[in-house]
């Protein structure tokens, strides 16, 4: 298991008429939090892409379980628990920080796809490896 | 059931590195889908707001089977199956228009809530009663 | 001169903790507006970018005169007053539907682009002479 | 004078087609910087807002020098070098983290009004003592 914890502050824009964080927003912070779990990985999407590898969104699932306000900080999990063939799933939530409660839970699939074919290809292996080393850290 | 399909047309700014509609837009999608699919019941959403109740995101499901691209004219279905208790389910399709293959396909579970306690309620009445006449028209 | 009006329904998602638009989304609006005006035009922007061109965005200018709420039907109009040299001076109004009163104004400055040097060209021939064939329309 | 720089790194969510930040996002950096700056005043926007005022975005103009990429470690400036009647000008810069050159430069004008009436008022006393404090320290 790898996982990162990302701290984010409210922000005015993304607060609704009912002052609470509108449910989009949340994916936003899940592509922060695992933006920077990777890189913390040692391979930053960017030298992914640089690989020749896409990594895109197929599949989206989100719990709120209870609301987000405005300025809150929160801390936003992603976790890696297994490891990438093709797919690759994160794990998230969103936290007060300071607290247990679970505002919000998520899991994003993510799919790795050939940059010049377009199509789903097995994780390269340099990433399944750096994954490897921190499961077993 | 009652359904209403939305047009949209992709623009500059939904699109990401890749070309393809970043996975988040599609969720403005279903918000402006599911909007109109209300309104067209005849209890537009400011209705239900005016009469007391707020209509919170309680949990989001999408799947991207296919990208959409910049320009795109997009077609957004919003469907109602099954009558409200507190939770109201929206299903949701996007296509291009005049092609029957289906691009991303979610489910939106909302549920009514009282907008003084903040706490789940049954949905109005009223609300209930135009889906029946949807229903069986 | 040439101008077009795009209609535009306001979303919850655009409305902040004060029930109010907030300002960023005047500037999708502006986006939706301006593309559509140049597709009325007879050369749609993919067709821009299919020639080699690209359009970027490098000054923004923009007054709020006035909120627009959530569910306010807007018309956004997007208006060209000036052939292009390499620069494309758009101004944008929005007005509440049936009002006057403008809500917003702005002007937003384009700079064609060529898509393999990235550097400030002249616009293409064929937008300049679409151009003036609205203007003497 | 009184400044704070905010640092930001770039998301793919805020890239387009071309590769580069999409403008509309400098005015979300511009937010995030102007609120770290009033907080680090020690008058965040809660406390202002729990005092019976609210802030409005009046005017915004920016000027886009140099494209942002993706994944770009970005300094924004938040600077307000007067004080305020009713109107705020916060003034703002973009760099990449490291580097002087600016890639984007604006000026948001704010106005101060009364949560009650919505209409313009002076700021807030407390706030001017401490920007008075801050312009001095």
């Amino acid at each position: 298991m790898h996982e990162h914890h990302h701290a984010h502050r409210v922000r005015y824009r993304e607060c609704d008429r009912m002052g609470i964080v509108y449910h989009t927003h949340y994916l936003d912070y899940f592509e922060a939090a695992r933006t920077e779990m990777i890189r913390e990985l040692g391979v930053p999407y960017l030298t992914i892409e640089d690989s020749g590898f896409l990594i895109q969104v197929v599949q989206v699932n989100i719990r709120f379980h209870s609301p987000a306000f405005y300025d809150d900080e929160l801390l936003v999990t992603a976790r890696v628990s297994k490891l990438p063939s093709s797919r690759l799933v994160i794990e998230n939530e969103v936290r007060r920080k300071g607290e247990t409660k679970i505002l919000a839970s998520g899991q994003i699939d993510l799919c790795f796809v050939d940059a010049g074919t377009k199509r789903p290809v097995r994780a390269p292996d340099y990433f399944v490896a750096a994954l490897e080393r921190a499961f077993s850290a």
